[in-house]
């Protein structure tokens, strides 16, 4: 559960770079017998592809997933599921000019502290494009917890301070921007415009709604599920702040305000976000995460070279004007990944 | 890194209940021919203790930790270090009431449908002394990470929604509450004071800060270290939120205002936290956390008992009101442990 | 699963050196509900204790285990289960002479040049004493793998160069080494006798069968239960080599004579010792391993001190002439530790 | 550590199925700035490819290997090294046959248990074909202990129950047998012709000698060096059996025999290879492996069918008479992938 791997019994890894040959994912650790095609992976990515708005970034990858292995005659094995996505649009030398420069907002610098060494090419490791295989394995991860009668949905809840209200997570699906408030998303896209015009970028606000998960899972005390769920989420580069339930707002409240009244037919309210003690406990798992406003703006910005010597960086390339709504099928491939392989977990000391 | 053990080369294992016979830690992992006593420990859990206000746990543990293993003539030796803390004070019969009564706000249901039994006394494994057992931990990772230069402080920066200004971390370690605004502690005080009146609890943030950390810490792209604090924080039942740097006011800010321009002689704003792209940046590590009120409340409330039937419970025992100021040396140690583990992580691929 | 801990889902960690306060063993993982007690833990200690032959080490410790956690009224709870026994009789003074002075065939002089500093009283970490903690945790092992049909139990198969025929395995259980063949061990006896009048000690091989192990268990390729089977019983100080089935016999056959052909009532022979690429047949698993004579001998031996100077060394303190019959139990438990883990695992998979 | 991924801090996952598109491996946790290139795997590679001799498969597949991230310009970055090599001369159709038959001394029957499903093709996951990703990170491994000075090699020390004598490991390298004894290698090249007629196969012993170790690689006590080769070894189908140094033949040997005297310039014998309590002592490592026959034998052989009824296999497909000397690199590639991490974590708690 370091670096590059996650999840104690569905095991996900992920490699590859920006700009290399290809990116991909193993999942080791899946269930066999479950069905599993080329096709349910591709909806997932096809979900995480820039949008036709004009904020949305014009790089066009095919992101057409391969399956190398732990898959035969269309059901999973139980051996590594190997997935691997080619590279085509890659053109690295378009970021030449960045090979000595830090740009700010972005792990140019603190990966060359680190290793003394990176592939400057659109970020490297540290690019978004790396969540395409997260997302490829929170497909799979999704069919290890349908069964179990568990869904992930999330949906956009603010973006550059506009907030939104839920109407429907399903409305949310249909809409350009995973928006289910048709009011609020119509000035959403007038202020991504204007951030457009102006070289800038924005943030915004996710949340991710867990239904129908059962009691139970989740560990003590490392392994807690809102612990591991706050983990996958914060390690998305865009993610600055993660809260669950209540969140922030319990802060403010008094124990008998924020203490969720049980119930014959379950709890009254879900300040404690459908997590007491680290372990589920029913109710609805409700997250929300803080999405900054990407770092690579079309505006000059102070920065230093690798050698330490001021200068001023204009960042080229071909980005998208706000995370969101790209953001969504990614939060929602994380939560199903730490959701499978608690379950699973969970079914290890049921006897 | 599952359930109740963390880390990857510092290794951190706790275990026992509330009012069984003992709690304690093992940290394998832990470098050799550290200077280490009790008494270094000692001073680290004397921090946790109740505080002297009304508004704390009437509780008495002496919290005399014992060193079983792994440290020989006042050295570590390299071998796992196993400490123990006896409870003494613990009067599990106060809880009979509660054996089949599931208190609201609190792990008992979530551990029953886990478990299908649980230590009902004092919240057994789910409660907050087990946190003794992470602060002698703590204590063992601030001498691991001090030779390079970190320290790792916290600060009560609201409390009952009372916001504080951060004058000097140095103030706060002397304040009762932990917090170095006086004008903002005294209304905190009569705050607390109220709500024990009225058999209520109160919630709060605390902002943690690590300072002379090097640039280089954390790993992609599951193991960041951004990731990793978030899952240690996470992981204290009392905590519903947690945010880096400009958390989760980032997500309302544009590109241009969010980004730290990197100048000669370092970053010119620190709204990443101290972490960019999961690896520590140079910058001052900035998180904070949002504490819920504590559950244990002295007034009546609807809940259910193990039947599923309809009861009304009133939580006796001895509880703070808030967590705060208690909770500062908890962080503090979460904190320092995932440090420890990042340092020793990036030596071993530095030669 | 390095260091001090083993296992995925049930994991082991175990803690102490030979002459410090005590040593002790965390068992995580463990399934909810099992009854489990003292005395069930103390009855596997028990049988590792020091016989009453006159080759058998004079040290006497009660060895009396405590459990700390993880049990409520007599039954697991899913907790840590955290078990300490004290060291009563330790005599590190005795070892004074040893503080400076490489024993050969100890792992003095390893820790030395791992950790710089080393316990030099009794071997420290490195004391057979580590492995009563792990006969504390296999005994628990046990009571997972017992209601699916598991047992596990060790014999004598060689001591001294005497070999042995397996009458039964009940009958090992009774006998002063472990042996089932009284002519056999009448022969082995004398060889102790002879060998402790001479100052020296005696190797052995020992060979654990586990019957009623269900087919499925183990993961490919690096999870092999073969291969964790060898990782856990190579990790036993005295162990030089391990083999399953046909073993080093499997060698020098063919494939024609070495293949099990399979009936419908099974394998007709079991060279494979219950085990095909890496996973459980169902078969008998048979298991052989060599134990190293006990390298404290009562003779003059050449070796350096800490300084790397010459030094003539004769070790004195409490020991047995063999591991063989002490080591039974522990590989015993050590098979448990495995095939718990595995169980486990196998169930997460199964729906 | 479990499934298919080994090691602590150099990570080695692999894929891939012996018939599906490719096979490959991942390595996570490789320090940075090493000169690593395509070719560099590949000359591991075509060590492992079936010989010339008559006794070897005719399976000709071009193991070309593509290295699809971690690389930059020739060094390694520090992220993942995903390597992936495409199984050109795959014939799965040769198989049909064998789907619903177990073949004997395979994993076939063993899959089916565990899993409820197995690709049948050339047996799937437990393929020795899987052993190609294992080559591959071993040659990466081996770039990261050859600069402390350690190198990995391994030779045939018996075949067919023809011993040879060791004369020199260079000679080994460049004999078609990997036998540095002429005369002994002459008589196996007939052993194996004759075992080819008669349709049979061949087991034997391969050693496996590392130098320039430094000491001070292994951890107590789960994470003994020596715990974690046998299973790196006892890991591969073929091998049923490990020992280290004397191995079994210290079972017959007396303690005063058996000890390794010290002496100022080191040991004055090896009984122990090379490893005390579980950490490398600096002198030679010495580790001797038991390979079964290959189980794919040109004969018919008794087995069942899926179904439990009763059958006749005769299996056909490409194989080797012996897994010698293509076992050989692989034995090199495990016991290097091991080194590497020990010695990473041995730099981790060194300042």
């Amino acid at each position: 559960m370091s670096g590059n791997t996650t999840g104690v019994l569905f095991k996900v890894t992920t490699w590859g770079e920006s700009h290399g040959p290809a990116t991909g994912a193993i999942i080791d650790g899946c269930p066999p017998r479950i069905d599993l095609s080329e096709a349910d992976i591709q909806e997932e990515l096809d979900r995480r592809k820039p949008g036709t708005l004009s904020s949305s970034s014009p790089r066009r990858e095919a992101d057409r997933v391969e399956i190398l292995s732990g898959v035969f005659e269309g059901k999973t094995t139980g051996t590594p599921i190997s997935l691997m996505i080619r590279n085509c649009d890659a053109k690295g030398d378009a970021y030449e000019g960045l090979r000595d420069l830090y740009r700010p907002g972005h792990g140019d610098i603190t990966y060359q502290a680190k290793y003394g060494i990176r592939d400057h090419r659109g970020g490297g490791r540290a690019s978004g494009r790396e969540t395409a295989g997260r997302v490829a394995a929170g497909a799979i991860a999704r069919k290890v917890i349908a069964p179990a009668g568990i869904t992930v949905a999330a949906w956009t809840k603010e973006l550059g301070g506009i907030a939104a209200r839920s109407l429907s997570l399903a409305a949310a699906e249909t809409s350009p921007l995973r928006c289910p408030d048709p009011e609020a998303e119509k000035r959403m896209v007038e202020r991504l415009e204007e951030a457009r015009a102006a070289g800038d970028t924005l943030g915004g606000i996710v949340e991710i709604v867990v239904r129908g998960c059962p009691p139970g899972l989740g560990e003590p005390v490392f392994g807690k599920i809102d612990a591991d769920l706050a983990r996958a989420l914060m390690g998305l580069g865009t993610i600055k702040g993660v809260e669950i339930g209540a969140g922030f707002a319990a802060a403010r409240m008094t124990g008998s305000a924020c203490n969720d009244p049980i119930g014959t037919d379950g709890f009254r309210t879900n300040h404690a976000g459908g997590i007491l003690a680290g372990i589920t406990s029913g109710a609805e798992i409700v997250i929300r995460v803080a999405c900054k406003p990407i770092p690579s703006i079309a505006r000059p910005q102070q920065t230093v070279d690798i050698q330490g010597r001021p200068a001023v960086i204009t960042v080229g390339g071909r980005h998208d004007v706000s995370v969101i709504p790209r953001i969504i099928p990614i939060c929602e491939a994380m939560v199903s990944i730490v959701l499978a392989d608690h379950l699973m977990r969970q079914r290890a000391i049921t006897r």
